[in-house]
């Protein structure tokens, strides 16, 4: 089986490793996604295999499927080793505790670091939805090159509309290095724009969407890590240190819990971005985050809005002119009668009814739940 | 206990007899109504009793409870009595196979003819609202008065909006008889109108609603049937003969399946109107016969349109700004964001999302889940 090498790649793909922190919820997915279910576990696409498979056969191409790490949740580790049977156990990294992307990905940089100095990691998230797997292997071979030259890379997707959900890359200068043809300077991030703003972003055509891919030598990431996070460095490097060893348990429960909580966007991105390390490629394939039921029916419908999406192997669904998505998890009978843009999303314990204009407030009903103690159902 | 005789009253009151025709499912209800859980089993105003009982216990103080009788289908002869532990033996028809009201009522003229001639009885349906119990039996009162000078007699709705799901009664000229003072004769029916001509009804004063109740002696009620349908009543006259005697069961499994299923309304209403011999008492109780979710929905949040209504003993129910309905038969966790009018209904097999608006669909739907064979969620 011939994993990687089409063609001429920068030498770098050979040290490529790829990492996959399985640890977000999807809480604006709820009640699919679940504490028990994430969003990772599930099939959105109706590809008849989940979001963390659909990423790892993106992936084992190109880094070859004995070098790809998953981070995740104690939680989680059998539902991840059924889906994915050709894990390596050293492999799998499970945190006892979220603590957010820096130390998800920190911890996989520095245990592979030790492992095998002078590696490359690229960290992709396990519940984004990515069809065109050749483009994308492009865009990665272009980064682990930029990776290889000293970078912080990452991939920005090319808008396809002003979408005001996502956070936007903004570009500057081309940057010259063999195999990153596409290379440009990272300026800055910009968060969640208004409409407006992202209208002029589109035409600017000098925006990406911000889709969380990073790719990096390991030793890098950590250094650029060490500079505003040098305590979370200092305890990832002593986790990495007994990782391999029998000390591995009692070094996690002392130093776990003392790790700090915060996003790799912040910790290494947008400094690296101001220190002018952070490069970009262009992605040119269709990407989605599918971050909430709107952008689901718009996925499952290919952008038709007089469309009915039904996602759910069991799915009965018996419909009178209406439109939007029914997720169904039972295998109860959903009728719906002249509904337009409607989301429904039928599980054993909870119901969810809301119209896709408005999915994105899922995620504060999940806070008033939380809030209000009823957790059973989260 | 005095269940009659408030002052002075016709003396028919005394020949008065009770009959409940509890045969429908109420289709425009489901899921909620089913073949085995009809509407008239169903608690819809929150009362924490049955539509069923509601009208047991209006009638009782009328007729008195040993003088009601029940025509109901052999399915639901457990779940009747146990609502209505009052409820002579003898006083239980049961249908084999439903016949329509015709048959129904006819039969129940016909058994209590014979046991007590010159009986006059009351038909009322098994599932509709009435809140106003003094004012409906002052109605009926009146009513058995007309029935007792010779009259079918009926019940008029005095109209509160230009509903078009009703049929009207058009009224003419007085009537006088000792003890119906309201008595008006009745010109003809009105099948569902338009709404322009439901408008002109409510504003000409004259138009009453059918609300199904007829008051007849119960002879003339069979009299004006043979009019129309001699077979029926020489079939339900040889039940009749037998009802009372051992040949009961083999009597009704031959003629039974031979009688002619018509609504009352057709074979005596409008003949007998026609005839002259129908009259009619204007209601100015209020009543509803809850025909589908969204008169349910306006029944519960009182009219207004900003609220969301909730029926169910077990309902969880969390809504961010929305209106309409929820009825909740499974105590899993219904929530709703930005839905405006919505009707969700709950059960365990099965799950219906509509509109207020588009509430009288849902039969259709039913008729499609009957053509297509899917009957165990009827």
């Amino acid at each position: 089986m011939v994993w990687r090498g089409q063609g001429t790649e920068p030498e770098g793909v050979s040290r490529f490793y790829s990492v996959i922190p399985a640890g977000g919820i999807g809480s604006r997915l709820w009640p699919l996604s679940r504490a028990a279910a994430p969003k990772f576990l599930h099939d959105l696409t109706g590809s008849g295999q989940t979001l963390l498979r659909d990423t790892w056969n993106r992936l084992a191409p190109i880094s070859g499927p004995q070098r790809i790490m998953v981070v995740t949740g104690r939680a989680h580790r059998a539902a991840v080793e059924e889906q994915l049977p050709e894990l390596r156990d050293e492999n799998v990294v499970l945190e006892s505790e979220g603590k957010d992307s820096s130390a998800a990905i920190g911890l996989a940089a520095a245990i592979l670091e030790k492992r095998e100095p002078g590696v490359i990691i690229g960290s992709f998230a396990a519940d984004h939805v990515i069809t065109d797997h050749r483009r994308f292997r492009q865009s990665v071979v272009q980064a682990i090159a930029l990776a290889d030259a000293g970078y912080i890379a990452t991939i920005g997707i090319q808008p396809t509309e002003p979408a005001i959900g996502f956070g936007y890359i903004k570009t500057g200068a081309p940057i010259e290095v063999a195999g990153a043809p596409d290379a440009l300077a990272v300026d800055g991030f910009v968060e969640k724009p208004s409409l407006a703003t992202a209208k002029k972003y589109v035409d600017a055509g000098t925006y990406f969407w911000n889709a969380g891919m990073f790719i990096a030598r390991a030793d890098r990431l950590l250094q650029q890590l060490a500079k505003t996070q040098p305590l979370l460095v200092e305890g990832l490097q002593e986790l990495a240190d007994a990782w391999d060893t029998p000390n591995r348990g009692a070094v996690v429960d002392r130093v776990w819990p003392t790790l700090a909580k915060i996003a790799i966007d912040y910790s290494v991105a947008e400094p690296s971005a101001k220190e002018g390390v952070l490069a970009v490629i262009p992605g040119d394939f269709p990407w989605d985050d599918v971050g909430d039921f709107g952008s689901l029916a718009k996925l499952q419908s290919g952008g038709r809005k007089s469309d009915l999406a039904i996602l759910g192997e069991h799915a009965r669904v018996l419909a009178d002119s209406s439109s939007g998505i029914v997720v169904s998890e039972t295998g109860r009978l959903i009728t719906l009668i002249g509904v337009s843009d409607i989301v429904v999303v039928d599980t054993p314990d909870a119901l969810l009814v809301t119209t896709s204009e408005h999915a994105q407030r899922v995620k504060s009903v999940v806070d008033a739940l939380k809030l209000s103690g009823r957790t059973d159902v989260l």
